[in-house]
């Protein structure tokens, strides 16, 4: 099976000794993914209507989900059916990647060798973690932490104070000072005293000539990774939750904020201050306005407004029909 | 008298050198405080009708007040009559502690002295001030600064490029990279040519279980402290204003932004990008949908939406009736 | 011709070997302006109706129009008609700074030499590049990057972990801790495969008894600069964009996002998480409430709130009516 190329993976373990009273209690299971990108080998979980098409064509070897759900699930597929699946998924993901529910600071960090970083050029005290890859042309600012196994590839220019973990980079990526990349996301079991923290194993990848603003924070994917795609801009102080996709060629304004899990297309805008909920799909060609609310997914080429978000055309009626009684 | 833990205060005064033409001018004052906090040798000051039962019972030996509100205060409190509350209680304050008003960046950083911190793990380039205390098993990571009396209690992960001032922080707290907490808050008197700055003397007290997302912002308090409860979890960029008090248990989303001085209960779920004005009352158990503006208490038990919020079913019923007219 | 502080430029060019088919084709061009602050040597550019009366009376050799708006210049300015007018002046900005377009970190920097900073006193391990200028009284707190040729004033009190480049601030100025000032602001030509940045050739002006939270950005100019005026007090988290002109006295609350290249009046006040949209006109002694999003141009003197902002009074019965409706 692949390494998670950032947090130590504990097993295999036999589905025995991560559930009571299960079929095949023999089997080795190898990792956790999600229900598209699992293997023979892996378990995975199934929470959501929504993922029913993803869930009938899961190559995993068993899912954990609910009794409702488990119809959806291939045959061969073992269902291990619970009343609430990330409180199962938390505590199994936790017993292989133990290190990865809390941002444990990477204590290897060390200044670059410069001469294994061929014409990159460092501001001042930056700091590298162990087997971090950097292309040629890239620059790297001052106070910068790039922590252990990120990549990030040629000619990127990385601003100052910033940190990156958990992230692969690709070419022509331009970052802008202060940005925290690869963190783990908001994702907790809710419980008295003291709630269960749910292990972020997923990264970020950044595709080519993406350029991110100043002072975003981009949470690196749970389960799943987090994804930006290529030509994509970002402006300052934007919020990108676990697991969100982002398109190519999308212009996202200041202080947007995405839930987690949301899907957005390519050539999508969005302008400052606009709010994304979670689990949502966002079509291609997608103007989405300044300020509004997006609590539904959005077909493509579509333009909304409004808070919740409705079509512009409507928002524009509504309006001029409210303000019309009104002097 | 305690001693503020973070700012060196002056005096004591006596009452005749604070303000003219009072009463027991020989009278000697130690400190100010809030109105529920004073002590008997205590200034405090009572500027909103919604502080009434709190003044009804303060101990404090003198209150700045209005002409309008002072009927509320007990009988021996002396009353300072004045127009604008604020305004009189800056200058006083600023008396007392004349460094509180601006972040003077602390002078006193040096790198940890490790004999002193038994199993806390350092990142690099730490810069801890004077009289710091880091419980065990805690790890703080690279870049970060911990101001001057300080103190972290047990089992804390601090992330990189943090900084903390003026606060006290309980055991198993988890603060995600960027985070800068205790800094004065936006309170001022506004004047022409030159605004006069409100000293913040209070702080920031994390209690047990916390976590913090990157990048929030947590101000300490003015005359008394912010206080987040137990167990509560907030997401990335969230904005805590002076004197806010979390209940336990509460679960703040991204880009959440909290004005001044009011009071969340326990249990209280906000969603991204919410907005709560200042000196409101939010009551125990309460969900406030994302991207809700806040202007009003709420009571136990509700959930709201909308800008402004109102109770979810109204907003709902309003929606549906908006729409049927629109096609 | 002046220099660019910050910024190297080539040339001058002759106008031919920028445009082609162009009359005065041995005109020589020193530099790119905005249609205001042109000299007789610039080059300008005219773009939307709203610039008008500037247009009017630039004195710019030469400007970037469409063949709508080419009236409006004077006779003697030459024009340069095209279809997207930001998309040639980005090209022919970026001849002329070829280093505008990316915020290369600045890889001068270096520990300040405190001989050359009399009565400044700095945190540990601030990093000052060349040719960088502090007044008397300052203090710059620790981790701090002030790239090469910013000018700070007297009794400056920068905090710590703050980058600033291309920026020029006032006495007395406060910048909390964190604060992003002077970056590249979010414009772009937008391509498929990969968009072209647009040359930021401005700089950001923080006059005289300024307050800008914690972990504010604040970008600098595209052609023209971004100002703050005098005595202006801006919250925490909040974000200015490019060209932005704020006047004196304001009050801006947390996490307000301004657009481009709005112009903002004097004594104006904007509450928490307010949104105000690209090329507005707010002016003095506004107040616009918390959460609103301002979408058009607001008179002296109003008090506006809603999304979109309406004046307070027809927000407020609009508000009563709908809800005298619904119980």
């Amino acid at each position: 099976m692949d390494q998670n190329l950032f947090f130590k993976r504990k097993g295999p373990y036999l589905i025995k000794d991560l559930f009571q009273n299960v079929e095949s209690e023999n089997l080795s299971i190898s990792d956790i993914n999600t229900l598209d990108n699992s293997s023979t080998k892996d378990l995975t979980f199934f929470d959501s209507i929504k993922y029913k098409y993803s869930a009938e064509k899961t190559k995993a070897a068993c899912c954990i989900t609910t009794k409702k759900l488990e119809k959806y699930l291939p045959k061969k597929c073992i269902k291990i059916i619970v009343n609430n699946v990330l409180f199962e998924l938390a505590k199994v993901t936790k017993k292989y990647y133990p290190t990865a529910d809390i941002d444990y600071p990477d204590l290897n960090l060390h200044s670059p060798d410069k001469s294994l970083y061929i014409d990159v050029k460092f501001g001042n005290n930056v700091l590298i973690g162990n087997n971090v890859k950097i292309g040629k042309g890239s620059i790297i600012g001052s106070n910068t932490i790039i922590e252990s196994n990120v990549s990030i590839d040629e000619n990127c220019i990385i601003g100052s104070q910033i940190i990156i973990k958990n992230s692969i980079i690709g070419e022509g990526v331009i970052i802008q000072d202060g940005c925290k990349i690869g963190l783990k996301g908001f994702g907790f079991i809710s419980l008295k005293i003291k709630n269960i923290k749910f292990p972020h194993i997923g990264k970020v990848v950044l595709k080519n000539n993406i350029e991110i603003g100043s002072a975003c924070t981009i949470d690196r994917g749970s389960i799943d990774d987090t994804v930006i795609g290529e030509n994509t801009y970002l402006d300052n102080q934007v919020h990108v939750a676990h697991n969100i996709k982002i398109g190519k060629n999308c212009m996202i304004a200041g202080q947007v904020g995405f839930a987690g899990s949301s899907t957005i297309g390519d050539n999508v805008s969005i302008g400052g201050q606009a709010g994304i909920s979670g689990h949502l799909k966002i079509g291609n060609n997608v103007k989405i306005a300044g300020g509004s609310g997006v609590i539904k997914d959005i077909k493509d080429n579509s333009t909304v407004m409004g808070y919740p978000a409705v079509p512009l055309k409507k928002f524009i009626k509504e309006w001029k029909m409210k303000w019309t009684k009104i002097q």
